[in-house]
């Protein structure tokens, strides 16, 4: 690895943020990839739009602080959908408190002078994968992310695919059971219905699971979902017979989905995030099955599908990899953004 | 429209070729998309690998000899997969005379020190239809064939995608009912499976369909399959109950994998071309009212989702956009074809 770059391309550090529904991040990234001066803040909950905002500004003001106060070569933000892209007015599904929100706007406000760009954060973990991480040298990739929702991003031919409107990677929900499950987009049987944590655990609790028969779960309660999750995991590595269907029901979803994008775009990898994807084999297993039954045309033979690479960090170096390496990742430059 | 060619692409004619199962067919096709000199022969039925070229090249002499002899700026070719690409080197399915055949290698023979660039025959109708046809104009568009098989090409960010083997573009497998019937993938459930012409009549069958009760189809027959999905379609709009049902479980199998293609590309357009588009609302509506049901994200609201424009040409200008509009759809150029 070398830190030479690209003509046109930042030579200096970017300031990364990431926005969630529990927690706030941002740091100042490099070009060749590391965090640094990383903060972190819960979002206030149930906060309303200024008040998100002023603790997001506090934390990027300790970021810069730490980083002696040298305005940033750009901004790179990674938040929650749905938003207007390449705008960056979002409103996050999970954040009510942000509706409409200009958040690229006010970002620009604190470091003005430097492209500003925001992403979906499920994106920014594709772009990080891609990157940095478990898809790096591969040119046809799909970034997935399976928690509490199911989001992914799309690299097709080695650059970042935004779509119509920057919305394209939405795999949790491409449509798996046809009959399936109502999904909170309004339509039914779709992958996110199926396979997120919340879905996992609530198919469980209907066929009769009763948590906890596998002890407390590992790691610390990030968010009351996730954690269903994480039980439902610890539960199905105790061996519960219904948490573990309900692992392989979300896996073998994850399977036919991911041989559905296979046909449709040629894909080399596969990289699977999230909370979920802790779960290990007890997930993957059941995918690769399913990837075996249904992804048979000679090409698709070729895919990989590996667990993501990066931790924590991930969301604030793909939002970083929004300005850094802006010749792959962002296809809206010519909007002078 | 004008005949104003952009840098760096042929101002002449150039050979376009189209490689199909019942029918060979070639021309000169203009920088503007004109279709001249075309001349069409059977493809030798259960012909070997040399009788086969020996018709395809007497038919290109006859073509080059109408155009004066004047040398071509370049070939392009359509051809049914698979193939090794951009090698050009096929086996289609339905030619089980050519395995492993050189196309491109001795297309180049007839026409020495131009671009020769062979592609999947249902790309090339894709890139008609957005060159030339119902998705110019649109940036993100997935061309669809639905006839004997299932096939498409994608276009996204205004370029042609080609995955990292030249098989992005394989809508009919895509996973539309997971316990669905088998597929000649290997795969089951797979869309061209249920929507494929003679997987509709074969399914019609075995529901009770007594075929001719609406009278003869209209149009000649072109090959079994084909005249069967066309007996289907007479008699469902001479309003066959199970007819219909057939063609409604083609169209709910195609809104279905629309509405995944979708959510995963961001797209703008999904062209339909193919014998079997041709039953128009009896197609046409169970696709929207399956549509309506699951592509439901906003983003997604503005899809539209019409008949091909373009007739029995298109596969000849697909092909020659290879080579006249190379800018768009041939990504290998580095690769010296």
């Amino acid at each position: 690895m070398t830190d030479g770059t690209p003509p046109g391309l930042p030579d200096g550090p970017v300031l990364a943020v990431d926005v969630g529904g529990t927690k706030l991040a941002a740091a100042l990234v490099t070009p060749a990839g590391r965090v640094g001066a990383a903060e972190w803040t819960a979002t206030p909950p149930g906060g309303g739009a200024e008040e998100i905002w002023t603790a997001l500004a506090a934390l990027v003001a300790r970021v810069l602080g730490r980083g002696g106060g040298v305005a940033p070569a750009g901004v790179g933000a990674g938040c929650g959908g749905p938003m207007a892209w390449p705008a960056g007015v979002v409103s996050p599904l999970n954040m009510p408190g942000w509706r409409d929100f200009p958040l690229r706007e006010r970002l620009a406000g604190l470091c003005p002078g430097v492209p500003v760009r925001v992403h979906n954060d499920a994106v920014c973990l594709a772009v990080a994968e891609h990157w940095r991480g478990a898809g790096r040298g591969s040119a046809h990739m799909l970034g997935m992310v399976v928690s509490t929702g199911v989001g992914g991003g799309l690299i097709l031919g080695g650059r970042l695919v935004d779509g119509g409107t920057g919305n394209a990677g939405h795999i949790g929900h491409m449509v798996v059971e046809p009959g399936g499950p109502p999904c909170g987009c309004g339509g039914h049987g779709c992958l996110e219905a199926v396979a997120r944590g919340p879905g996992l655990a609530g198919w469980a609790l209907e066929q009769g699971w009763t948590p906890g028969a596998g002890g407390p779960p590992p790691g610390r309660y990030a968010e009351a979902d996730a954690a269903t999750g994480r039980r439902l995991a610890a539960d199905a590595a105790a061996g519960d017979e219904i948490a573990r269907a309900a692992f392989a029901r979300a896996g073998r979803a994850l399977g036919v989905a991911i041989a559905s994008a296979t046909h449709l775009c040629d894909l080399d990898v596969v990289t699977i995030g999230g909370g979920l994807s802790q779960a290990g084999d007890l997930l993957f297993g059941p995918l690769r099955a399913a990837l075996a039954d249904h992804a048979r045309m000679d090409f698709a033979r070729r895919l990989r599908v590996v667990p993501a690479a990066l931790g924590q960090d991930a969301g604030l170096i793909g939002a970083a990899a929004l300005v850094l390496a802006a010749d792959r990742y962002w296809t809206a430059t010519g909007r002078d953004l």
